[in-house]
């Protein structure tokens, strides 16, 4: 047990741990492209099954070295984390669709976090302070509620391509808080369906239904409650993860 | 009224009443998706009901707690807020429109805000910001004012999808704050609009006229006085928010 | 002179300017409406001769205020700018067209910025915070110009549209700090002038050349270096115009 | 050498440097137009010439005024900036090509940084700021090559315009997180490359795969986390930035 305590806290464990990851990282970014794949695939296959024993291996010095407790280890999140990672890998059914089995271990590289402490000081700064803005995150939920179920009882029938659902229409909200061609989705229901923006869909435009006024105070009045409400999220975000 | 009173300050009264505006918001919620309306109508027509009624309940409870003095209910500008949302629902035409019905209890979800204590903190304090950042508003509102008038002078024979009307290009002047394709905008009147934009609408540009110079410094002018003019204004609200 | 002095430091003469700038706003916001101008036109006309010598008559009160030297008046900026924009009314040719003799009026709602003390600090607050900022400006000018110049070497020959000349050129670059539509700027260079953006008129395009890896370089490196300077430059004047 | 010494730190030596930048920047730009470099040819080619000697001579001055240590010269990094731009232009292959012999001249601008004190401080101050986002910068680094790599994997068949190699994805994701028509690309992996955004070059779309629910979550996540992690990190480079 001694001496897993040893390797477990050694700087060059450590090091390496954080070399393996990277070269997770690289492996799997190498998969990206299909003449690397083809040319490499046993090279390829070797190394990730070795790199995954390694992280197994990780798993158990850093257990053992808990001594007679192995749950200990299980107390820190970052390591329920890792553990996690490694686990997901094992999941039978995982593998039968390469999409999802190179998906899998993309997430290795995400052990950089856990791996790099002041990275973890970063992210955990980050994550602490989203609590405190919870009502922020309410108050901005509630917006996009309202908005959304209003926007789809009012333009739902006008523009079925961004009203025509719940879902459709938070997510056409969302393109609108981030200025993304607000405009386009504003003048669809300012001038009707066949007037603007339904060019090589019109048999999506049944009830076209011009709504000028109602529209554009709509659209105004969502871009500046919005954009304000979520400016006042990341900026106390970011804030309160600078003080730590 | 000290049994009211009881129950108006009663943690599980509160809970209550916050459960309803939940349930209120799933419910209108669930009346977007047709199917949904046809399948349960009768159901969701009494569970609206008695949502109603609750609400009404609650304000009843409320202003019993006062005492003799119903109307201290009313010194409170959340509860007048509340009663508003209520009592609009008792409005005769309203329920003429399914829509505007549906739209008038959309509006019992923001009954949320006065009901969760921090929320009305968070909202108070954003409003509160509002009459420091007074100067600010009545600087950007000249700005518009300004320029929106300017462009219909110099823009509005050129470009009449943007420029005809004051309001219109109000609106345009808007837009090009959010730098949503403003350069468009620019290139329809540093161009003419025969030049540029107009494809498909060519009958609309009766009065084709490329200012290369004069749109080129309005636009860039605009966007640099605005969105500073407006990132100030922001800045401004969310600071004295926070500092509350 | 005692009499004057009286007038112009009189709060109902300052309320009674103030109301005369925001009459003179709303004639000229109506001015935007042909219907009305055709209505009204003496009306308008009369209006104007009106509000033009109630600010003469301030010029000369304020003038007078200061006894034997009247020179002491444009000692204040804020009254030589009052000045300007009475004596820009009076230029001979300014009268000649109908759109510029409009824009001059539409020069005096910019008195409320000196009619209100509070916006006249504000904006001096603003004003006197961009020296502070000078090298900041220096920096975005110098990276403008050197990514100006390089542009319209390197994509003046495929993208007249955007580089053909310096000043093109720059106002491209506005645009591409702005993020406005910058990836089409980006790709019209990436894959050359007869793959991409060039629809339309492709007449224009007469030296097609694709640079995929200069131009992503380019632009990426443009709107990173580009934003955050322009961001260092507006929260440095906004942070320097809060303190004041 | 005391003499070269008095020359180097003396004001108008400094002045005349900055003047002479100055000059190389005008030329430079009035070398972008045309019909300027064809009537002017002689003139622009000896006054590059002068220009580029004088810059030699400044370097020659300031070796020499370091006595019989020349090379402290360089301990100074913006001496070694100075003497980097004015040795490239004397690479003997530089001059083969207009563009690049133009190019390697338009640097000589950037000497504007190392000549104006205040400019040096500004640019140290932001270099210096780096290191100490350097965490922020990894975990930048890091969302940005999780999610190019996994977009690879998922939408290269469908979307190869955007995604078909990490690098392109890389590309394609700054331009989502800058929130340039990034709907564009989410919607063309909803939908399918068959419905949406292929227009005139649909022999690219091989594969449409329409992934509605995996499309919107991967890019509204990347919004939020991009944008909050980037905002983050030019927040603290301008905050570290001023505080010096
Ligand atoms: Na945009
Ligand atoms: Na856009």
């Amino acid at each position: 047990v001694e001496k897993l305590q040893e390797i477990a806290e050694a700087k060059w464990f450590t090091n390496f741990i954080t070399f393996v990851i990277i070269l997770a990282g690289v492996v799997v970014g190498m998969e990206t492209y299909p003449s690397v794949v083809e040319a490499y695939e046993t090279e390829l296959h070797i190394l990730n099954e070795i790199i995954l024993w390694i992280f197994v291996a990780e798993v158990v010095v850093k257990m053992g070295a808990e001594g007679s407790k192995p749950w200990n280890y299980f107390k820190d999140p970052w390591n329920v984390f890792d553990f996690f990672i490694v686990a997901v890998c094992f999941v039978p059914g995982a593998g039968s669709y390469a999409v999802i089995l190179r998906l899998v271990r993309l997430l290795r590289v995400l052990k950089l976090l856990s791996a790099l402490p002041r990275l973890q000081l970063l992210v955990g700064a980050l994550l602490k302070s989203l609590p405190s803005m919870g009502y922020v995150t309410i108050l901005l939920g509630l917006l996009f509620y309202v908005y959304a179920v209003a926007a789809v009882f009012i333009f739902g029938a006008n523009d079925p391509m961004h009203f025509e659902t719940l879902h459709l229409a938070t997510l056409s909200l969302f393109r609108v808080v981030t200025l993304e061609d607000w405009t386009d989705v504003m003048y669809i229901n300012m001038y009707g369906c066949d007037e603007y923006g339904y060019d090589g869909v019109e048999h999506l435009c049944t009830d076209p239904n011009a709504m000028p006024v109602v529209a554009s105070a709509f659209f105004v009045s969502f871009v500046l409650l919005g954009t304000m409400v979520i400016l006042n999220l990341f900026i106390g975000v970011i804030m309160n993860g600078m003080e730590e």
